[in-house]
């Protein structure tokens, strides 16, 4: 063995060693003006709302501590010039339940003082906080008809575990903030959501924080724990399928910085942000064109605002399952620890993130974010066979970048992907996984079924509840400006009927462009045709419209009728597409307050203003959804079931971007020749 | 530096370096029933042909040698005793044009002697022989109206390649085996496709092989070769984005095994085969059960029929413009030559495979098929944070198996891949890339379009057409064994009235077994719903039909007239989903001879018997389908353009078939602490 060849080998140790090591990130200083709020941030907020309302004297509970959104123009400015000192005002929202009022409360962070302090009157409560819930949670223990209930059915009461449900709001007038509570089987398993004790009716009032409703319905058999582990440690051979390890190998390291937020990757740059709310928020999204020397702006900014998850049985047990999970747990304070080496590949680096306890204290997220690169399949190729004498292949490897994060919010994980390619596209992608929502039945074989269950027999006395899953994008694309229109292009038959061809028929384009809200309220899949975001300000050198264009996944519509209550509160999912001017205040889709809403503050009340989007900053919202018809395969934990949409550089570039990309090296494998 | 530490680095140089070899496989003999035919094999056909119309007084071309597809239930016993001696009949099929009649030679492999010798009647003619193709090209070089064309034009004839294109068919009631000849400037650039000689007619008859129509309908600038150039040698600085390297690393070697033909991965098994016409073609397709301790039947075949890719301009350079591209071309001859690193990443294997030449010469094409395994994101989790004092997550990571052919039909590129999940899933997938076809206009700037151009200016003079690409996959689905049955779950709305709920509605399903084809003919779209093939004389413990069932992609449905002679020929894409009882005659949805056909040998056509299809042997046949308006980035090369769909186990298990399945260990770099 050559020393070289030592050497070498030495040498690319140390790169593995370097790329081995779990990279995790927890600023301390905000950096960028979107950054999420800093530990010292959030306890400031705290600091300065209990001086105000000294716990002392108030009953006060945090339900949001998150940045105040910037105003755009001054972002928009500071990017531009990037001076070393960020002199756009940093603020932050406080929402307080004080007294059993909600306030919203604004404090500027430079100044440490508040701004405005007002209090909610509509319809609606805040998100939960984790706190009260698991206060909540004990209550049953302690609660005579709730133990009376469990000895009834021979259940042993130190396994018993509850949860907490949001209700949802189906006419009542008069709201309290008052929560659904149901309780499991822990024992043998801790596969609690597939072992529920139905039949039971116990509503808890939040702020009195108390049982104030309870009815037993009967006994219904707890399913049993049989096949309902699914703990590595805890299961029996035989084991399978075999998987081989598999890990990526970048020898030249990363191709992406990660700085503060901020992330440089190929041709993308964009900022990671972080709200206790909504998860995760990707701004600032622009890409180098090469031609013109300059990064363009795409994505001012893309989270998730709303998911809707509206179960489809009508019965006592489950007709007030109709959640919102972004505003009434909060996708934020829902986002979970990744695992490295298994949540995300080996070759991730981890993004900490701070959200907050119902008392204002910081709370850390570790590994809350992960960014990495992964094969992509080709990114373009051709082999030329057609001229005579000379026959070439021309093939590039595509390597992608996903920012992922993992929202658990009770039984479900849903996996949130965002994927950006050097040829210009971004896949937001989810994936569901963790454990159906099981309702006990006294049935043990389909055989048995004599009247709709409302779901799939999934195991003995377990039925798999249909339901959908509705996530709406809030997606303020910025098409190399922030003035933009919305444009339909449908295609259309043309019958051929003067003899001018032999063709009876072809299709042709027709492009719409939006005036009006109204105009952009499209339902999926009923013509032909594409939709795109273009700047009309801005032209390619042979004159086309510079956009970008939606490719959606297939679309799902909600087949609850427009009168219910959860449709009225979840009408956000009438149409798949919706396009409004931009508005600081119009982030939650489904409304600021939800739990317990009324409906009156959904994107589909703002849209009646049928506002001119024409030419404007303009926000594009996209419905992508999921009918979940549950299977046997989906328990005692499903696997992912996904679904995705890109936005593609339509007419955006003057050619194919990545025409002349560089094909990184071939890795050589250390101690092979060349 | 430890000497431990040298020797584990030795050992894990030679780990890598077994890694890093091209692994290629060229099976001398069959090893399986569906094997494709040898080197050999076709070498036997091409004499036993000839020793029956010797070459020096017939003119003869073979335009298919295949294997003639052995009888199902012989490959199922085979399949279910595997004896050493393969006792199925090894039969070749040849189609061979024979002073211009196309005979239907059917050969005996073992016995060496033809079974059966048919002269073709009907409508349509085979698929084209690449060689007379060649011929074709260079015949409008010596033909003096098209040199007088080019001279007129102010071309350099030596700079001028031609190509052929299928002419379909329009209603004539003499056919003869015609083809459209169009040609393209080479100078400067070796991107033809974008910069034809628009404005030609030029019919080939390839029996007498002359031109037989010629036209020339006046000048029409050429497009420049400025920025057509894809190659990387001949590009410019700035070069970008770049891409750092990027391997998968496997210390435990591949976790597939390739036995000839036949791949066994963690809990699958199957074949893969080749047709010259179809292509790659996955069979006998099984899933390991772990709890049932046996292999259970999925998919007992699976391909790509046809592509069917209309374009949309009715005038003289482009109307007949409708190719079927397997049909008329062969998916199978068109397959390329993967390229090692770029097609398909640094851990691929890969298969040979021989197609024939004209003359019934074995033509190898090296690298025909890679299979290589893929980081595929998580494959279940659950983060519990539910139950007090015990919070834990499990997550399983995702590793696919992935096989790839490269279709490059002329201009595009099919990029056909069969994605494997040990969760059971099958995910067919279908991505475009190479060039498009271009229209030369006299047009530079969008403002001077006066009329419609059929397609998007995406350079200067150049107009991207607008056209579909349809494939239809061929999917015979032997779900648990043979009879199997098509299933319709409709998503249905109900009203509730009588007050029993707080609700106002809800969804619930309606379950439908298609008796008859008719029932079976489905556009995506319309209804929600699920789609399956289930096997109803299998029930799981609980009491379910066994299934599997389609995840489409975002359908796309034709929008020519149905009495447009293209879509006659097409109509296998008049619906996403069709259900046929299993014919071994029925492989090609546009008909066996879909060069210049009538459209009397389509799926469309078989259907209409309306047979039985309950609790029998049937094939699930699937439209893929993209309406491609152009765009600027498609220009000059296409980054890929993509969709896929899922065949998914629907109570097909007991429960999650990846519960217990293995994590494999962390990959732990060399050198690095664990």
């Amino acid at each position: 063995m050559a020393t070289s060849m030592v050497k070498l080998m030495l040498f690319s140790a140390l790169i593995l060693l370097s790329l081995q090591a779990v990279v995790s990130v927890t600023p301390l200083h905000f950096q960028h003006p979107l950054d999420p709020l800093t530990k010292q941030e959030i306890s400031l907020v705290q600091t300065i709302v209990q001086n105000k309302y000294p716990s002392s004297s108030n009953r006060l509970s945090f339900h949001y501590i998150g940045l105040d959104e910037p105003e755009k123009d001054a972002i928009l400015k500071w990017e531009s010039i990037k001076p070393t000192v960020i002199t756009v005002p940093r603020k932050a929202l406080a929402i307080v339940i004080i007294n059993s009022q909600t306030h919203e409360i604004l404090i500027d962070l430079k100044a440490r003082r508040i701004v405005s302090d007002n209090i909610h009157s509509g319809n609606g409560f805040p998100t939960l906080s984790v706190d009260e819930q698991v206060v909540a949670i004990e209550l049953p223990l302690k609660y005579g008809p709730f133990i009376e209930s469990v000895n009834k059915r021979g259940l042993n009461l130190s396994e018993v575990v509850c949860s907490t449900f949001t209700m949802g709001w189906f006419g009542e007038t008069k709201d309290r903030r008052t929560v659904r509570v149901e309780c499991f089987m822990k024992e043998s398993s801790p596969n609690i959501w597939v072992r529920p004790i139905s039949g039971l009716t116990m509503v808890v009032d939040l702020e009195l924080m108390k049982i104030v409703q309870y009815h037993d319905g009967g006994i219904i058999p707890v399913p049993t724990a049989d096949n309902t582990e699914y703990r590595f440690s805890h299961q029996n051979p035989p084991f399978g399928p075999r998987q081989h390890s598999l890990a990526t190998h970048q020898p030249q390291g990363p191709g992406f910085q990660i700085n503060g937020h901020s992330i440089s990757w190929a041709n993308w740059k964009f900022h990671i942000g972080f709200d206790p709310r909504a998860g995760i928020v990707i701004s600032l999204a622009s890409i180098y064109d090469l031609e013109k020397h300059k990064s363009r702006r795409v994505l001012y900014k893309g989270y998730i605002s709303e998911l809707f998850v509206p179960y489809q049985d009508p019965t006592d047990d489950f007709y007030y399952k109709t959640f919102f999970d972004a505003g009434e747990f909060g996708f934020g304070l829902s986002t979970v620890s990744l695992v490295p080496n298994r949540d995300c590949p080996s070759n991730a680096q981890f993004l900490d993130t701070y959200v907050h306890a119902a008392d204002g204290t910081p709370l850390l997220i570790k590994n809350a974010i992960c960014v990495f690169e992964q094969y992509g399949s080709i990114m373009w190729r051709h082999t030329e066979t057609g001229i005579p004498n000379e026959s070439f292949e021309e093939t590039r490897t595509e390597v992608n970048l996903v920012v992922r994060t993992v929202v658990t919010v009770g039984n479900y994980d849903n996996i949130i992907d965002w994927e950006f390619k050097t040829s210009g596209s971004i896949k937001p992608s989810i994936a569901l996984s963790g454990i159906l929502e099981i309702k006990g039945v006294d049935i043990k074989h389909k055989s048995e079924i004599k009247s709709d269950q409302h779901g799939i027999l999934v195991s003995a006395n377990s039925i798999g509840v249909y339901h959908d899953h509705f996530y709406i994008y809030h997606l303020d694309l910025d098409i190399d400006g922030v003035a933009n229109s919305f444009e339909k292009t449908s295609l259309k038959t043309v019958r051929v009927t003067d003899g001018s061809s032999k063709r009876k028929s072809y299709w042709t384009t027709e492009v719409e462009t939006a005036k009006t809200e109204n105009d952009a309220k499209i339902i999926l899949g009923l013509s032909p045709g594409e939709l795109s975001v273009v700047n009309p300000n801005k032209k390619t050198s042979v004159g086309n419209d510079v956009g970008y264009r939606l490719i959606p996944a297939i679309p799902a519509h909600p087949l609850l009728t427009d009168d219910d209550y959860p449709q009225i509160r979840g009408a956000f999912t009438n149409f798949n597409v919706w396009v409004t001017p931009y508005n600081r205040t119009e982030k939650w889709a489904g409304g600021l307050y939800v739990d317990h809403s009324h409906g009156d503050d959904t994107l589909a009340v703002w849209t009646k203003k049928n506002r001119d989007i024409n030419n404007k900053d303009i926000v594009l919202w996209h419905v992508v959804g999921i009918h979940h018809v549950p299977a046997q395969e989906d328990f005692p934990i499903m696997p992912l079931l996904s679904t995705a949409f890109e936005l593609r550089p339509t007419n955006f570039f003057e050619r194919n971007p990545v025409l002349k990309t560089l094909s990184p090296p071939d890795v050589q494998w250390p101690g092979c020749p060349k």
